[in-house]
């Protein structure tokens, strides 16, 4: 290849509209750019001296296969980092360690020659039964946003490509190729849509993938509305859009609402497609042109990175792994200060998960680790006592769980504390399935039982990839909720267990008390190529707030081993009209931590649908016994904004709006209260428009109250009657009252309030 | 007027084509016979001697205005007998009583000279604070069309038309002209449409009104998917469709989607519309034709009833309106048997309702009644001692609260049982806007505690529209729920306290604990001009089930003074399909009752959505002490249908359906399965179908496991990846599975599946 070539073709693209391409290739040759070459890279030409790149799966590690040998790719991958997937990686509440975490994938990638790493995942995790919970951040919009920011980020510094997916509305795996996510505007704006806008403003990520299943009855790979208007002309996203593996139904189609680049490779059948489209005049060329520029724009990004020569620092990135895991466990409970334990504990680890870790998901972002940490090992390491191991039960039917409960229990009986560690098989937990259920095997559960009769002083470890119920959580004292940790998870385990590291993890999502209580239930997943997002705006904890549920622990929830308290918060309006929270927050405890602060908002006297709080600000602050530290934090106007239906964009309604900070949800220790200036929102009036709204308008309204007043003089009958008339009055259309005969309404009055509403609306 | 021209209008109009009005009729004339001439009156045209007829409010009695005198028709109107609304008459389960009920209001209506009375409405109980709850029948589709049926037949029977209302989808009052009704095919079908096709094709009621609200974005007036397509093609209706009073938004639209006659009068001003449609071509007269034949064949059947003289029966209808309200109240809960009272017992009476009853709501089937029973007066009448009465609180705040309490108490104390009449004040539920909570005013539930601390021998009687909520349950032995009762409420209400009426009416809406649990709280009344139907098909009884909430009285409950025992069913299938339900129900107690017995069915290895138990047919069934009375019922096959997205039609799956039998919908007290043939439905497959219904199919399945077998062999990868894959696959369109390289599904094996699909299917 000649980079010239390249590049100039990247610099043609910013200076303007698409040309260079078109003397240097054959129609043919740009149909086949905007899909692969096989199932990981794109397309090379030679003449040209265009080389193929390397997209590879992630995100939580590199999973570049050795050899194609399935048709799913799935096969072996060769060995990387394997980091604590999102559902992990997310409870830190920290995009500062997303940032590093991205930076060593970066690294890895770079390593190994692989161009793009597919990921952040920034769906929201609508539903705990989602299949591919693990590889998402939150059920909140703001919290994915900034993790992903993090992520993508570190990522690209080390001039690798991130790709943001899965672009959009994919919160569920059951017919993931077909679904319709039938969801309405302001949920899809607002909850669905707010992560990819913010992560695409502020990173334009090298890609965005866009997801398998269809949203309002159209396939995101050929939704021109998704992939065009809001992703280019309302977000200004410049770069390039890939299909996720599989996802285009109809390849036209797809190019002409914007998927540049197919994957993987259609053997050259869908690029016959396009060629003989634009030969038959039913598509543009400049269609065309302006996915391969894309594609171009793409390759010479990736082939700008000088190449970097391995192997990279294994030590390292486990023990940065081994750090990510310590920052991904949420300690739930901690009751007595069971932990942190002493090293001189006698200590009972129980559960063949403390052998056997369950450190990631299956499918497509199944990592082949450099090494694996167990939690036995890495406990037995830190303590200076004998501890004993039981497994407690088995993966398969073969030892009989009797047998293995009374050894459990045995050893439960003969220690100061049992570490009892629980959690889903493998199986349960993937890619392309969702759950059936949140509850944790039955013979672990009785396992449990049994050892919190022998021993009180037990510690529930969980690994889990989607949310799991709690049922014992009233019975046992301390639990450590450890989600999926990657391959150092057993030494991050280990280090909390024992205060090496001070847990400062928060939860992401509700945990429910029951799966009957979550917001979908009954909405999820769908049936015959539908499903629908009935719970509008009321996702994760804004649906417990909603209807005041009992959760088991809700979201934002997260112990320490020391305290923090929260003085008076100062809030100043910048210029730009964001908001400016600091907080001054003091460890009143005896050891250094780490607190996650978090700043919702609310606005009592909103004339919209909102939850009673949202989330829309966080700060992982470190600080030392007896310091204080302030946590400084920016609520974005827009993210003040809801999405108006009527006018088609973002309002922010004036108002004063409540500012709550506090340790979670539903752990709110302080607030303010700020004045904040609306959008200017006027609609025109038209005969359609409601009495009560042309009361509302300044000149409009008082033409006509003298004919209200005489209505109202006129009737005659019962008082309650008079009081249902008037409310019956105002959610009637204007045109329509001249229709009553007697109304003092008159058509040329209502063409007179209408004309006094236009002037001075936009 | 000649009858000879509208006779001959009618036949021609069931022979074939409209032909008969085009030689006698100007085209503005036919275009003015298509609105009313004023508020209530059709247009007469004298020259060819078509009379005017008149169209009322009802439906729970004849709102005939005396003289137009305000802008909405809310004024005075002639005396007429005040039934009890439709909460309080549908509490009856009995459609037997709705059609006596129906019966007197048609001959009211007829010696009032009126044509059509504007009811029933057969609206389900979406949400509890829809405003016009008290007018509706129940939250269940099933049992409002029985009802509905009952009181068109009575109606009808006597020569006057009924309006079945307000079609369809109309489940609030907040916005009530211009809000979309967004709700999905499954719950729009077999929720929402369900009674209003039950009552058009059991009784061809002469009219149909359309409602106010948008469907999924279209006016119901002027939607010819639901005025044609539904209505007319799907269910057969043959008569008229009327708008609600200004419902019309744009006339011409109207006319040819299927809106025969829009009321009120426009003045003419939309007739023109219509003239100019016609003359430019954009309306085809043939459009009109059709609705002025309609109308003429309202005219015709109106006239063709013998005058009827008045006055009617004062006495006896108010005997029956008394009888209506005994069959009305509910009785919730009767602790030790307090009710019924004996006659010598001493009693208070507390509550300012007691004299100043609320019978009615507000709005436009607000009735002028002949005479009005207080329940102080008629329990006097009853008791044989001395009645105390207390006021306990004002309708105003002119009296102190503190000592119409006191005044209370005392007089409580004095006796051996209080009666407390308790309900929402008159303003607070209405047609026009929607209720904001559900709560009785605090001075009441005071005056409440006050009373039972004083005696705790407390009977509560409550009077309200819509559901409120009982905070007061468990801390009273015995509650009334009387809803509203009509005007001879309080002569039913002492006839149940006294035992005269034995209580036999059930609820027909879940009564929550609280707002929050109930399944449209956050969708509900939605704004911006959409309310969207989240809960889908779990409306009322069916949310609480799916999520195993508590509540505090379930649907269908309602207690007697005996006690009924439930023998085994037995369940025979017709030839024509239905099921014969036949269940002996004992009176095991020693007064004579009447059970409301209730069926239910579910399907529990159903592929589709569905509650877990859903009413499908009842029975009121009177039995003597001792005896024992065969309940036996029917559930028709089509009740049993789920209607299906893909084909968009009612499909009955086949399967064991579970019938349930009981005296509420959570007192289920005996069962039966039995097994039903399934609707033929057979898929087309296609590219896009997902490999497990290729596999599924008896023929096309074979052809691709070859293929997937070898796949499966070829795979070399960890374990849990391997499973994954096969999962993943399951959803995959088989056209895209050779889009990835490696695959051993050809596109040619592909072409070979769908052609072998293809045969056998229609």
């Amino acid at each position: 290849m000649t980079d010239t070539s390249i590049h100039a073709a990247a610099d043609a693209d910013s200076a303007g509209p698409v040309r260079f391409a078109r003397p240097l290739l054959t129609l043919e040759e740009k149909a086949s750019l905007t899909s692969g070459a096989d199932f990981w890279m794109t397309q090379a030409i030679d003449r040209v001296s265009v080389p193929g790149i390397m997209l590879t799966d992630g995100p939580h590690g590199l999973r570049k296969q050795v050899a194609e040998t399935d048709h799913l790719g799935l096969a072996e991958s060769v060995p990387a980092t394997c980091f604590p997937p999102a559902v992990g990686l997310g409870s830190s509440w920290d995009p500062d360690l997303l940032r590093r975490v991205g930076e060593a994938l970066g690294i890895e990638s770079a390593v190994e020659g692989v161009a793009v790493l597919l990921g952040p995942g920034v769906n929201i995790k609508r539903h705990p039964l989602c299949g591919r919970n693990f590889e998402y951040f939150s059920e909140d919009p703001v919290l994915a946003a900034g993790l992903g920011v993090g992520f993508v980020t570190g990522l690209q510094s080390k001039g690798v490509g991130a790709s943001l997916k899965h672009f959009a509305a994919n919160n569920q795996e059951s017919d993931r190729l077909l679904v319709s996510s039938d969801v309405d505007p302001r949920p899809l704006r607002e909850i669905y849509l707010r992560a990819f806008q913010r992560v695409v403003t502020e990173t334009q990520p090298w890609t965005v993938m866009c997801s398998y299943n269809r949203i309002n009855g159209v396939h995101a790979s050929q939704d021109p509305w998704l992939l065009t208007h809001v992703l280019r002309g309302e977000w200004g996203f410049q770069r390039l859009v890939v299909s996720d593996w599989g996802a285009v139904a109809q390849r036209v189609p797809a190019l002409r609402a914007g998927l540049d680049l197919e994957m993987p490779s259609s053997g050259g059948r869908t690029d016959a497609q396009i060629v003989a489209a634009i030969n038959d005049g039913t598509l543009d060329e400049e269609v065309l042109d302006r996915a391969v520029s894309r594609v171009l724009d793409l390759v010479a990004k990736a082939s700008a990175r000088p190449p970097m020569s391995g192997p990279f620092d294994v030590d390292a990135h486990h023990q940065l792994a081994r750090e990510a895991a310590g920052r991904s466990i949420v300690l739930l409970k901690n009751d007595d200060a069971l932990l942190p334990l002493a090293r001189s504990t006698t200590l009972a680890v129980i559960g063949a998960f403390a052998e056997n870790p369950r450190y990631q998901g299956a499918g497509s972002s199944h990592i082949n680790p450099t090494r694996l940490d167990t939690a036995l090992a890495e406990i037995r390491a830190l303590s200076q006592v004998e501890v004993r191991y039981a497994a407690g039960f088995g993966f398969d039917d073969a030892e009989s769980a009797d047998d293995l409960r009374a050894e459990a229990v045995a050893a439960a009986s003969a220690c100061e504390v049992a570490v009892v560690m629980l959690g889903l098989p493998a199986r349960s937990e993937s890619e392309g399935f969702d759950r059936q259920h949140i509850d944790l095997p039955d013979e672990q559960l009785a396992l449990l039982d049994a050892v919190v009769q022998a021993n009180p002083r037990t510690v529930v470890v969980l690994s889990n990839g989607g949310v799991v119920a709690l049922p014992f959580a009233d019975q046992v004292p301390t639990i450590l909720e450890g989600w999926l940790l990657g391959q150092a998870g057993g030494g991050g385990t280990a280090d909390v267990l024992y205060g090496v590291v001070n847990p400062s993890a928060k939860l992401t999502e509700t945990i429910p008390r029951r799966l009957a209580d979550t917001p979908a239930y009954g909405n999820f997943p769908g049936e015959h190529g539908h499903v629908r997002y009935g719970e509008g705006l009321f996702v994760g904890y804004r649906w417990y707030d909603e209807r005041a549920l009992d959760v088991a622990f809700p979201f934002g929830h997260g112990l320490s081993y020391t305290t923090f308290a929260y003085g008076e918060p100062s809030v100043v309006t910048r210029s730009d009209g964001d908001l400016e929270i600091s907080v001054p927050v003091t460890n009143t405890g005896s050891v250094a931590g780490r607190e996650v602060v978090q700043v919702y908002t609310s606005l009592p006297s909103s004339r919209v649908q909102r939850p009673p709080r949202e989330l829309k600000a966080f700060a992982s602050v470190p600080i030392q016994p007896g310091a204080t530290a302030d946590a400084t934090m920016v609520i974005r106007r827009e993210d003040l904004a809801y999405w108006d239906v009527r006018v088609d964009r973002w309002i922010v309604e004036g108002g004063a709006y409540l500012i709550e900070v506090g340790a979670s949800s539903r752990d709110l220790r302080v607030s303010a209260l700020i004045e904040v200036a609306g959008d200017r929102l006027k609609l025109p009036l038209t005969e359609e428009s409601r009495l009560s709204d042309v009361l509302d308008h300044p000149i409009a309204g008082p033409l006509l109250r003298v004919a209200l007043t005489a209505m109202r003089a006129a009737f005659r009958g019962p008082q309650e009657q008079a009081e249902a008339m008037e409310m019956m009055l105002a959610s009637m259309p204007i045109g329509r009252m001249v229709n009553f005969p007697g109304a003092s309404i008159t058509r040329e009055l209502i063409a007179k309030v209408i004309a006094a509403s236009l002037p001075g609306d936009t």
